[in-house]
C-alpha cells in the first residue's frame, strides 16, 4: 500500500533515503527456531555493497548491519527482527543543483510531484541504495530455507550487457562462476567481454543496459495462490520493484510468441527408477509454473534492468524554480551498468517471495489445522533452543 | 494472499469455476455518484465473450451480468457492488479422462498437488473464463474513470501472432481500428495476415503464442508508492495475472539491455505555448514511469501470451492414480490463440490498476485530510443522485 | 479496508443491501476437502432468519443460501466459495419519508454523510439484515473445525435483557438449553422472564438492550500475533463490527478493575492423573488469553448490545432538503430485542475468528515449512474426494 | 498478520524486545511537508518512561528517540520515517529462574507455547515496555493532524482504579487536570484517593485494576468503512491490543444493556444560530457513533486494564523442564496499577486509528479523484518546504 513493505506472511518493511542517518528494516513472520548471526547477513550485504570494484560507485560504505530485536541465544524466537544500517558516506553537497531542476529519467522529478517535496541528497528513496534492506531481509529469508528440510537454491547472474550475451549457463555453472568476475556472469569469457564493454561506455562517460538471469530449484510444488497472488503475479511484482527494471520473462518469456501448442506443450509421464513416481513433465519451457502454480521444476525467468541515468555528460533540464531551463551536470560516483550489483538484489527478493509462499503453504487442507497446534513439546531451553 | 482478490482501495473478489453454477465478483471501494448500469458492463462482456468469432471457443455463453447491489436509481452508493453471471453451457463430460491423468501445460496437476483435489470440469478455476470476472470489474472501474474529471484513456490490441508482428501503431489508430477485426490488432493488414496465420494453426490442429499491446494515456502523475508498490510493479502483478502470460515490459522493454544512457535519457524542457508550463521529458521512451512513479506520459507495455494448451492433437499424460502413462486426446471447443480474448482482460487490469492507485492517491499531504471531511453538502435527492 | 471482508487467511467479502436484489458473500482460504452442503449452512441461517418468532421482524425472508463455486462432488476445492441470498420481502415504501429526514440513532444520517448518498430502503448496507451473510460464512468455518482433529466447541447465549441477568451458566446449559427458547437464553427459567419483560416493552412500543454472553472450547493455544493482531484484538474488531454492540469484554471484563493481583494472578500446576502433562492455570480468569495469545483454556466474554432505534413512537427529525423539524414515525417489522437473533451472529464472528488464526498457525517454526509441501499422495479421486 | 503492524493507510511497523538491544517502529503514510522534530516525540515518551512517578516501575530508561529517515529540513516527505529508541537499563538475570517455569498469567507460557522458544528477559516481546513503539507512532499522528486544517482533539485519563470511581469529568478538566497529577485522573480529589490506594497496594505487596477513560473531539464525520471496518471495530482492534486489557466501552457501553430504545434514542435537530445548520443528535449518548461511523459528536469510552500480574508475592508455577512444581517470586521493578502509564498509549492509539481512518477519507466520490492528482504547484523549496 505504502510501497515499504513486501510479503504476506514474512513481511519486510523498509525505511531510509541514501544520505538520511540510516537505512533499516523489520522482518516478521519469521519461523522462531533459526540460527542466525549479523554475520550471515553481512555477507550478502558484501555483495551488493558500493565500491567492491572498479564498476561500482567509489562511495564508501562498509553497509554494517546490526540486529535490534528478535533474537534469543542466536537463534530467531518468531517475533520481528529489526535491522539497522548506518550511512556513512553521504555528500549531499552534489546534490544541490538539482533541487528544483530534475535530472534527466531520474525519480527527481516524480518525487516531488508526488509529494510536494523529496528528500534530494543522492536521490532519496529513489536510489538503488533502498535495496540494502532487501539483501538484509533477503539474507533471512535463505538462512530460514537453509535450515529447513527443503533444498530450496537461488542463484542468478548477469546474462547480458549491451549487445554481449552469454551462452546457455547451467545451475552449477552460475553457482561456480558468478561470484568469481566482477560482473557476475556465470559464463568466464563472456564475463571478460561484458568488462571491456562496460569499461569502454565508462571511459566514455556513458552508461548501458543489460539483464539478469534468476534460477530457483527445489521450489516445492503447489506455491501460488491463483489468480491474483499466482506465484508469478507476486514474483513479478518483486522483480520489477528491482530500480531500473523495463521487464521481466518466465520460462520461454518474449520467446513463447513464436512458439507453437505443440511444440511447448509437454507430456508428463512417470520417471523411471523412482519408487512411486509422480507424474513429471518431459520437459522445463514451462519455468515451473504452470496454472500460476509451482511445478516441483526450477523456476527461471530474466530481468531486463535499463541503462543507469546518472552519467557524467551534460544534459539539460528545466528548473520549475525559476522556469528556465538549463544545463547540468551530473557528477558523482555511479555504476556504468547496472546488473553486476542486482544480482544479489534478485536473489534477496526471490528467497523472500518463495520463503512467503511456503509459508503461506502448498496444500491447504485440514490437516493443515492438524499440523499447527499450539504445541510446545520441544520446549525452549537456553543451551539447546532449536526444537530438535 | 488468496488469489481471488486484487487492488487495495478498489478491491475486486472473485469466485468461479468454468463449469461451476455460476461466476461472480465483489467491487468494493466503488466512489459513490457514478452513473452506472448493467449495459456498461455488458457492453465490455460481450468483447471478451467465447463464440464471437471463428477464432474463438464456440462454447455458447450469454455472459449476462446481473448487479446485485450497490446502486441507488441507477447511481452508486458507495457500498459493495456484488456481480453475478450465470454458466450456461458447461459440458464436463469431455473431461473425465483428465481427472487422474492431467492435460500436458495445463493446471490440471498444480491445482491437484496443490488441493489434493480440483474442480475438473473445463480447467475449473485455473481457466480463462474466470477472467468474465475481471471484465465486469474492470468496466465499473471504466465508468468511474469516464466520469471522473480526468480523461483516463486505455486501449490494448494485438501486436504479434507467432512471427507476424504489427508495426508501430498509434494510440488513435488503436482505437480505431483494433476492434474492428476478430484479431483485435490495430493495423488493418497485419490483422488479416495474423489471422491467416491463425487460420492455418487452427486447420492444423495446432495453436500459437503471441502478444498485446497496451497503452494508458491522462494517467495523473505521481501514482505509485515505490519501492514494493510501485507503479509498475503492481502493474506487473496484474499483467502476469493473467492466463498464459510469460512476460511484461514496460517502455522500451527488453530493447532496454542494448541502449545506453546517452541515448535512453529524456531531458526535461518547458514545452512551448503554455502558461506556467510544468517540466517534461523530451522523449517516452520511459515509458511513462520513473522512479516507480508515473510521470503523466503515455504508459505502455507489452504482455506475451504462450500458445494455449489446448489443442487436439494426441499428447501423452501419466495417471496418478492407475500409476499408467497414456494417451490422451484433448477434445472440446478452444481458441487457437490467445491474444484476441485477452484484449479486454488486459484493458480490464489497466483500468484496475489506475482507479486503484488514484484512489489511494497521487500527492499525499496535509491537504488530503482536509478534502475528506464527511460532507454532505450536496445531499440525496432521489431526482438528482449525483453530487453536482 | 473497505468494511467488506473480514479475515486474513480466512477471508469473508460481503455484499448486499437490505432492500436490494440480493446478498452474498465469498469465502475464500477455504481447506480442500471438506464436505459441505447448503443444508449444513441453511441450519445456521434459519436461527438468524426474521419471522422466526414473535419477538422477532415479521419480514418474510426464507434466506436460501446457493453456492455458486468451491465444490467438487460436495467436498470443497480449495478454491473460493461463492454464496448468494436473494431478497424476497422488501417494501420500501415505508422508507420514504426518511430520505432525506434521518431516523433517530440510526446510519442514516452517516451513511448519507459519508457517501452524499444511500440505499435508503430499509436500511440499506447498515442493516442488520447483512448479517445474514457473516452466518453463511462463519456455517462454513464450523465444517471446516469439525471435519479437523480439533474439537472446537462455539456456543453463544442471551445472560441479559433489561435489568433481568441470566445466572451463571455452564457451557453445557448454554448447549442444551439456549436454543430451546425464544430468547436464547441457557437458563430456562430466566429466559422465561426475559420473555415478559420484552412482551412488555413491545406492547409499550418500546425496545431495550441486553448482552449476549459467548464462549469457545478446545481452541489450540498458541493463537494470536501480538500486538495488533492479538486474539482479543481481532475478536475484539469481530465482536464490535456487530450491530448496535456497544462494547465487548473477556474474562473477568469491566469487573477486572477491582480485583486485586494477587487475586487475579493464577498459579501453574500440573494437573494429576496425566501422563507428561503441561504446565495449566488454576483458574480461567484469564478467559483462555494471556499475553494476547490462546492458553488452550476456554476463551468466554460478553457483547453489549444496545436496544434496537427501530421504535413505532413518534420522534422528531430535521430534514436536510426541507431544512424543516418535523415528526416521523419508524413503522415496520422490527425487533424489540437484538440479543436472540444476535447469538449466531456472535457464534459465527467466533468461528470466523478462530478459523482464520488457526489457518494462521499456532507455533510458526521451520517445521511448519515441512508440513506444507505441495503434496498429492492421496490424490483426487471422483468416489473419494477426502484425504483419508 | 503478524502482529507488529497497525493500520491501512497510516501504517506502524514495530520491533523490539523488553531486554534487547532496541525497540523501533517504522511509520509510513505520513503526509509530506509536516513540520516534525525529534522534541515532538519525546515530550510523549515521556509521559510513558518508566521511572517519572513513585508509582512506576524504577527501571532508568532515557527513551530517547532517533529519527533515522523521512526527513528533509525538518519536515516530513511522504516516505517512511523510521526511529530507533535503545534499550539503556535492561537486567535480565532476575528472569532466569522463569526460562521454563512460568510466572503466573504472564505471556512466558503462551509466547514459548507458540514459538517453542522466546526471549526471556524482562517479557521479551510481550512486555509493556513495547508500547514505546506506539507512542511514538503516535506522536507523528498527533502532528499531522495539528498541522491539517481539522481540529481534532485527543485526551484520556484514568477514571477508575480498584473500587475508587472518579465522578464525570468534562474534556476541559481532563485537558487541565490529569496530566498535573502522577495517577493523571482529571478531578484532583480522586486523584489523590486513587493514590492513597495505590500506594496501599504497593505496601501490601500488590496490584490492582482499573480504567481508563477517553475521548477525542473534532473527529469529522463520515469515518468508518462498515462492517467490518467500521470506526469502534477498527478501535476496538487499537484498544484491545493495549497490555491487560479485558474490555472496552463506546457511549453508554454496558450500561446500555438496561436503556430503553426511547431513552436512548436521540432526536436531530437544526442547532440555532447557526447559517445552514446540519442535522445534529440533540445528545450523544451514541458516543459519536452511529451505524459503525463517526458522527461529528465526541467520540468516548472506557478501557479497562487488569491489575499488573507482576506482585512480589510468592507464587507457585510448575516448571515444564524438570516436571517439579515449585514457587517463584517475581522480584523486579514493577508498576502496582497500569491505568496511569496506560494514558499515553491509549491517546497515541486513538490518534492513530483517527488518522488513519482521515486518510483513508470520510466521503469517497468521484471528487476525491480530482483531489489527488500528482501536482506540485507548489514545488519544493529548501527554504519554505511546507505547500503553503
Amino acid at each position: 500500500m505504502n510501497g515499504n513493505r513486501f510479503g504476506r506472511l514474512f513481511q519486510v518493511t523498509t525505511y531510509g533515503e541514501s544520505h538520511g542517518p540510516g537505512m533499516g528494516c523489520t522482518v516478521s513472520g519469521v519461523p522462531a527456531g533459526v540460527e542466525l548471526d549479523e554475520a550471515d547477513i553481512q555477507r550478502d550485504l558484501d555483495r551488493r555493497k558500493p565500491g567492491q570494484s572498479m564498476i561500482t560507485t567509489s562511495r564508501g560504505e562498509p553497509d554494517e548491519v546490526s540486529i535490534q530485536s528478535g533474537l534469543q541465544d542466536g537463534y530467531t524466537t518468531g517475533t520481528p527482527i529489526g535491522m539497522t544500517i548506518q550511512n556513512k558516506d553521504a555528500r549531499s553537497g552534489k546534490y544541490e543543483p538539482f533541487v528544483t531542476a530534475p535530472r534527466p529519467s531520474h525519480g527527481d522529478f516524480t518525487y516531488s510531484a508526488k509529494f510536494g517535496t523529496r528528500n534530494w541528497g543522492g536521490g532519496g528513496r529513489s536510489s538503488a541504495r533502498e535495496t540494502v534492506n532487501w539483501v538484509a531481509a533477503g539474507a533471512v529469508a535463505k538462512q530460514v530455507l537453509d535450515q529447513s528440510e527443503h533444498d530450496v537454491q537461488v542463484k542468478a547472474h548477469v546474462n547480458q550487457i549491451g549487445d554481449i550475451e552469454a551462452p546457455d549457463v547451467s545451475f552449477e555453472q552460475m553457482l561456480e562462476h558468478s561470484e568469481e568476475n566482477e560482473v557476475r556472469c556465470g559464463d568466464p569469457e563472456t564475463a571478460a567481454e561484458m568488462r571491456d564493454l562496460i569499461d569502454e561506455y565508462q571511459e566514455a562517460g556513458d552508461s548501458i543496459g543489460g539483464s539478469v538471469e534468476f534460477e530457483a530449484q527445489g521450489v516445492p510444488r503447489g506455491l501460488g495462490a491463483p489468480r491474483f497472488d499466482s506465484f508469478p503475479a507476486r514474483l513479478g511484482q518483486a522483480m520489477l520493484s528491482v530500480p531500473a527494471s523495463t521487464g521481466v520473462e518466465y520460462g520461454l518469456g518474449r520467446e513463447a510468441r513464436e512458439v507453437t501448442g505443440t511444440e511447448r506443450n509437454e507430456d508428463w509421464e512417470f520417471p523411471e527408477g523412482e519408487d512411486d513416481p509422480d507424474p513429471t513433465p518431459v520437459g522445463n519451457d514451462h519455468g515451473g509454473l504452470q496454472g500460476g502454480i509451482t511445478t516441483g521444476q526450477p523456476i527461471y525467468g530474466e530481468l531486463t534492468l535499463h541503462a543507469p541515468t546518472s552519467i557524467p555528460k551534460t544534459q539539460r533540464t528545466a528548473d520549475w524554480e525559476t522556469g528556465e531551463e538549463k544545463e547540468i551536470q551530473v557528477v558523482g560516483r555511479h555504476d556504468p551498468v547496472l546488473p553486476p550489483r542486482a544480482v544479489p538484489v534478485v536473489e534477496a527478493m526471490l528467497y523472500l517471495t518463495i520463503l512467503d509462499f511456503m509459508l503461506l503453504g502448498g496444500r491447504i487442507n485440514p490437516d493443515r489445522l492438524d499440523d499447527n497446534p499450539g504445541e510446545y513439546d520441544t520446549p525452549y531451553h537456553p543451551s539447546s533452543p532449536r526444537n530438535d
